[in-house]
């Protein structure tokens, strides 16, 4: 009893070369790619690929899940004020239950935009790992490590990131974790060491945010007469394979560190945009040999967990920052937000025989979208995640025909709203 | 017998000031807007507006409704390649029973994004204008004129153009007219002459391209010593009410003068970013009080009619390049992509009563939405095309229920396609 996608157009390997096949996937795993036709047993649960294209599913590579819970807070401000007067002290009210609820509304959303993997980096973890057990979506979570100094608090906080590593890595396989200290403006020099020592000690990845803003690069350079970048290559912060989201604000000697580190990029264009921090320079990162993968950002500050409509911006803004139509093709935007974000994370990330089924199925079908020259450019270009139609996470249907299985979209709907009206008081 | 909108959150007026009412519509008007219930006949359409917003259906400023055909057919090129190589061979081969299906294909497109109004600059007019009075949507369109000199030729471009204002004048009060040369490097002086004093004699705006690339403004400087603007003023060119699409490379002085005649931008930011043109200073310009709307331009150049997704890029765009998160707020981006539009289209283009019923309705409680703190803030940082649940213009359902009316998609779908595959031929 299998899974089976007839006559699909997919997306497949490192490349996604787009070809028509049958897909068999067996317990998790893609156990057949065929072109020509493979048999379909009475058992198996059959997906026509008539007019629909099936791609390695979105891994959104840098968010904060239950800030769903904030979207729309805090508008048109930029980062620091919107951080510490308005983020903070909300977050400083959040219980275990609101997390639980904003982290499965922030799944169903998700889900319905075709991605199979994400990176986040919060804390509650308790509550979100339930959620994300119970969705059945693939993750890389990590606790935010905020602490200026290795004194009581900085320790607890260590603790806790250890704890919580420790944790996922005695749980499921669908779930892992990396360390997260939050930046180099919130995190002293010897928390980092000590991070990065229990990233090295764990084999797991250090989470980051990055030169993200104007503010954060004048200020370090006032203080340390050296660049963001700088500064976390002499802490060693690189030391343990790296995340590092945004990057927006790097001089050809940071490319030059961020490559020969192996530092991944999550690029947040919308993100970086609407708090008005400009757009990254994916197209030299990439150029230098950085890899980087795209993430949404949580979604107080985006205010969207959509990879499908990060991946245009993400093309598009490059084009018109740089002046070059021709930088970031529909077929390497869609390799950032799936093969290069699953790269980071130690997933397989793409369609192969005996990789783990993480697939997101798309219907090329629509007035938006014909007619199709191209399925990746239509994709890209044109698609919105309106088009997704199934998504199967390790061999699972997490959405079939835009219903979800694993969510109660009218429950988590009905709680989060009792919630959001809770933080208005 | 008419519409009633039953408790919905509505942005009423110029200001888009939202508050929970009850709207009738009768006939094409909008005749009755209360804060107290209205009473509902047998015979009326009632529309529950249960977690949902009524705005002024978005006006698509700039477009060429047929290129829908070319959709994904030239990704990834700078403008004039893109142009001369790829998109006028295309549309050499182009037929009037082509451009009558790649019409409604782009209607059904723009309907189900909850757009109302569009102008357009096209050829093929008699096609385009059957397309568009079948679907009930509002138009101004237009004959793209392209002519250097006052020849055999440039005079038969300038009576085709006459000859669709005349008709349409004549026509219903729904599709009204534009007189379009289509540019400053295409249509040379005394072809704009003319073109201007056919608009001012029959009471029409002028709709043109003005300022896309900077190979257009570098053109202009090494021919006439002066920027595209500046020659256009010379020419006499904005003697006429002008909406001018893009206007991505002007310079402080160029602003002055698009203020001083009152000339209306129609931004497409999504177009200039795919073409490597660059954003467009909309903040300046409209600091500067020029009246700056938002269009997609063509489907072969963005790829979509999506308004939806437009003024989402449009205010994100804004704040990435200008660095300062707190311009274009959400308010002013559905200001833009509503009311500025209709303006320069001589609509109404607000929810009041009197006025002509075109409206949008968008479903806010999606999984994508909630929590709804600013309905505007959700409409443009969150939703997308898929929120939009109905539209209504000129009094009539042209989407109900997520339906649409007026079109036959699947017929439309499977006639594009054919044509489509013979384009490849």
């Amino acid at each position: 009893m299998g899974i089976v996608l007839k006559g699909i157009a997919a997306a497949l390997g490192e490349a996604l070369t787009v070809k028509r096949v049958d897909i068999r996937i067996e317990g998790n795993k893609i156990e057949k790619i065929s072109e020509s036709p493979l048999p379909v047993a009475p058992a198996d649960e059959l997906v026509s690929g008539e007019g629909k294209l099936a791609i390695p599913g979105f891994v959104n590579l840098h968010t904060h899940l239950p800030m769903v819970l904030f979207r729309g807070a805090a508008d048109d401000l930029p980062l620091e004020e919107w951080l510490r007067d308005r983020i903070w002290p909300l977050e400083a009210r959040l219980t275990d239950e609101a997390v639980y609820w904003g982290s499965l509304l922030g799944l169903a959303e998700m889900i319905r935009s075709g991605t199979t993997a994400f990176s986040d980096m919060y804390f509650h973890l308790d509550a979100i790992e339930r959620a994300v057990a119970e969705s059945g979506m693939r993750a890389v979570l990590s606790y935010g490590i905020i602490a200026a100094e290795l004194d009581a608090h900085g320790k607890e906080e260590l603790a806790r990131a250890e704890e919580t590593v420790k944790r996922l890595k005695d749980g499921e396989e669908r779930m892992k974790a990396a360390v997260a200290p939050h930046s180099i403006y919130t995190c002293g020099r010897e928390v980092w060491k000590r991070a990065v020592e229990l990233a090295l000690e764990q084999e797991v990845p250090i989470h980051t945010h990055l030169s993200e803003t104007q503010t954060e690069v004048a200020d370090c350079y006032v203080r340390h007469r050296m660049s963001p970048v700088e500064l976390l290559q002499e802490w060693g912060g690189f030391s343990a394979p790296t995340i590092a989201a945004h990057c927006v604000h790097v001089t050809p000697s940071d490319v030059d560190i961020l490559a020969r580190h192996r530092v991944t990029v999550a690029h947040c264009p919308r993100s970086n945009a609407k708090l008005g921090n400009g757009i990254a320079p994916i197209s030299r990162l990439r150029s230098a040999g950085v890899n980087v993968g795209i993430g949404t950002d949580g979604a107080a500050s985006n205010n969207s967990l959509d990879m499908a409509s990060e991946l245009r911006f993400a093309a598009l803004s490059a084009k018109a920052a740089s002046g070059d139509p021709t930088i970031i093709p529909a077929q390497e935007a869609v390799q950032m937000a799936t093969v290069a974000g699953a790269r980071a994370l130690g997933l397989e990330g793409t369609i192969a025989e005996g990789n783990r089924a993480d697939i997101a199925i798309v219907d090329l079908e629509q007035v938006e979208t014909i007619p199709t020259s191209d399925p990746l450019s239509s994709l890209v270009y044109s698609a919105g995640r309106g088009a997704v139609t199934d998504v199967v996470v390790d061999g699972r249907f997490l959405m079939r025909d835009r219903s979800l299985t694993t969510i109660d979209e009218d429950r988590v709907k009905y709680e989060v709203k009792k919630i959001a009206k809770s933080y208005k008081n």
